[in-house]
């Protein structure tokens, strides 16, 4: 299978490493030998329809941060490569818009009409344009594969679509951000209030130097609406999330909030029709009581009761075990 | 699709009365129109190509306990309903018998012989035979499904499977048995001994008169030897599982634990060869730690990290979550 891989950030240099350290395996257990054709950043592309040699790029990435600077590397968009570089999928991780959508929405699209299979981790163009995305795939008869846009590892949207087909889901309720999550945790555990806790958070590298969006519950409500659509077969988009962030939550709410047996957690929920993230109370003995980075979901269905995941929300091999298991599961349809 | 049910208890009753509360969305969900043809008990079958009648079956055997009660019932055991009764699958829920894997084990092998695929929540056949059992269903090119046979409704087994197909599983460790899981709890919030929770279990109707096959860790090691030979494509049988059960626990022992931050549970782990059954330490804020009867599990995968599944472990309706998820996937694959 030849992929274009667009994006070449965390996410994608996760991508290539693990690619290379489990090509072995890949084949031996899969049969599966995939040639990334093409990677793309904003700088530039790199083309072999041999397969690019991932360890080499990875190593000038590591060191110079533009694929533009690889040994053969053409001035090319994404764009161009996804529409010229002959390849079966698009592997598109460019970094997410939670306003236009862009450039991972028109990526997602050409690649559509191009005739290729699309496997994503990029929210933006999914909690904006669902609807749009998924006649395109009809369309063109392609695959469009997004588990790992929402939860990271955790393979929400292809087991409530394929392990609980039996089921229907009722209503769905997680910690989707991480990044909240730690910090959450850490007021929780030491008493501390947010500026302060905020701050240590981007110390340590769990928020980033500009975490609005993942303080101001933007994050989990692009999450929400991306499991609203893709499980419970609605059509919403971003706006229609009601979203309160965890800007405003003291050390004095957390703590009596412990004194009753509970703990503060940024939940997004969804249920009927009504989307919304919030700061909510969750008692201390609930599987939604997970620590630190942590994420979970827990839904509500119609057989099985409630059912938890919980999982690594983040993190760049993370991401690509959501990936692979997206591109392994079109492999085997297209073989068989 | 034309179902011989075999097995009219608690699990075989949930099974009808889950397809008769759920026959319009079937058809409407999946185009799924399945018919029951056949079903058996210890005291006779029902036969009726055209589909029995199960809400009429289910009101008599709810009244007098016996299948050959209803009316047009025959003096047929399960094994020849099997063998004479066209069918394309066999629902196998007779009671499990960890010894022998009888009668579940000659109805299995009789389904595949006859060309019909077969989904079962049975563990005992599985525990003991599943080399021969697996080998059957490839001879006979039929599927085998049993993701009911372990943890419930947790789509343990598909999940890893399927979902995680990218990763290798290196270790799995859980509560796979409700029963004890609700003593455990019990005597940690009540500090009860137990003998006396152990009663009242009894009465509540959560462990059986003889509960020995879940407070001795036989259920957990079959359940571990299922998900073991699933998962990690080993070949473990019942015999390879170190088994401690729970009936020494103590409560001074579960205090001292509190006092550290820990909590006791019977838990089931496999890494590498090591198949072990036991009450273990859990950090009280670890996902592991759930409560009362539901049961979870957390594999440990090469690029997943750690993921952990809640839910459900037993129930009538819970378990045909897993049953019906099964028989709708092989479903699909017939149908292209």
């Amino acid at each position: 299978m030849r992929i274009n891989l667009v994006g070449f950030g965390v996410v994608g240099k996760g991508f290539a490493e693990t690619l290379l350290r489990k090509k072995d395996w890949l084949k031996k257990r899969h049969g599966f030998n995939p040639k990334v054709v093409s990677i793309s950043d904003v700088t530039g592309t790199l083309v072999n329809q041999n397969g690019v040699d991932l360890a080499k790029a990875l190593e000038t990435v590591q060191s110079t941060g533009r694929v533009i600077d690889c040994e053969g590397a053409v001035d090319m968009k994404g764009l161009e490569a996804i529409e010229s570089v002959e390849a079966d999928l698009v592997v598109e991780v460019t970094p997410t818009n939670i306003k236009t959508g862009e450039p991972g929405l028109s990526h997602m699209f050409a690649a559509m009409d191009s005739g290729k299979h699309v496997v994503t981790s990029n929210k933006g163009p999914l909690a904006l344009e669902f609807k749009k995305l998924r006649e395109s795939s009809l369309k063109n008869k392609v695959k469009l594969k997004f588990e790992a846009s929402a939860g990271g590892a955790m393979p929400l949207i292809n087991l409530s679509n394929e392990m609980l087909s039996g089921d229907e889901i009722m209503s769905i309720k997680g910690i989707l951000n991480g990044t909240t999550n730690f910090i959450l945790t850490k007021m929780t555990k030491e008493g501390t209030d947010f500026e302060n806790t905020l701050r240590e958070a981007k110390e340590l590298g769990i928020a980033e130097s500009d975490p609005t969006y993942d303080i101001s519950g933007s994050d989990t409500a692009a999450k929400l609406v991306i499991l609203t659509n893709a499980i419970m077969g609605k059509e919403a988009t971003y706006g229609d999330v009601k979203i309160q962030g965890i800007t405003k939550i003291t050390p004095e709410a957390i703590g009596l909030a412990k004194e009753d047996g509970y703990v503060i957690k940024l939940i997004g929920e969804v249920e009927d029709d009504r989307l919304e993230v919030a700061p909510k109370l969750v008692p201390i003995n609930h599987p939604l009581n997970v620590d630190g980075t942590l994420n979970v979901a827990t839904f509500k269905t119609d057989l099985a009761g409630e059912m938890t995941v919980v999982g690594v929300g983040a993190g760049a091999i993370e991401t690509n075990s959501a990936i692979l298991s997206d591109i392994l599961s079109i492999f085997r349809n297209s073989n068989g």
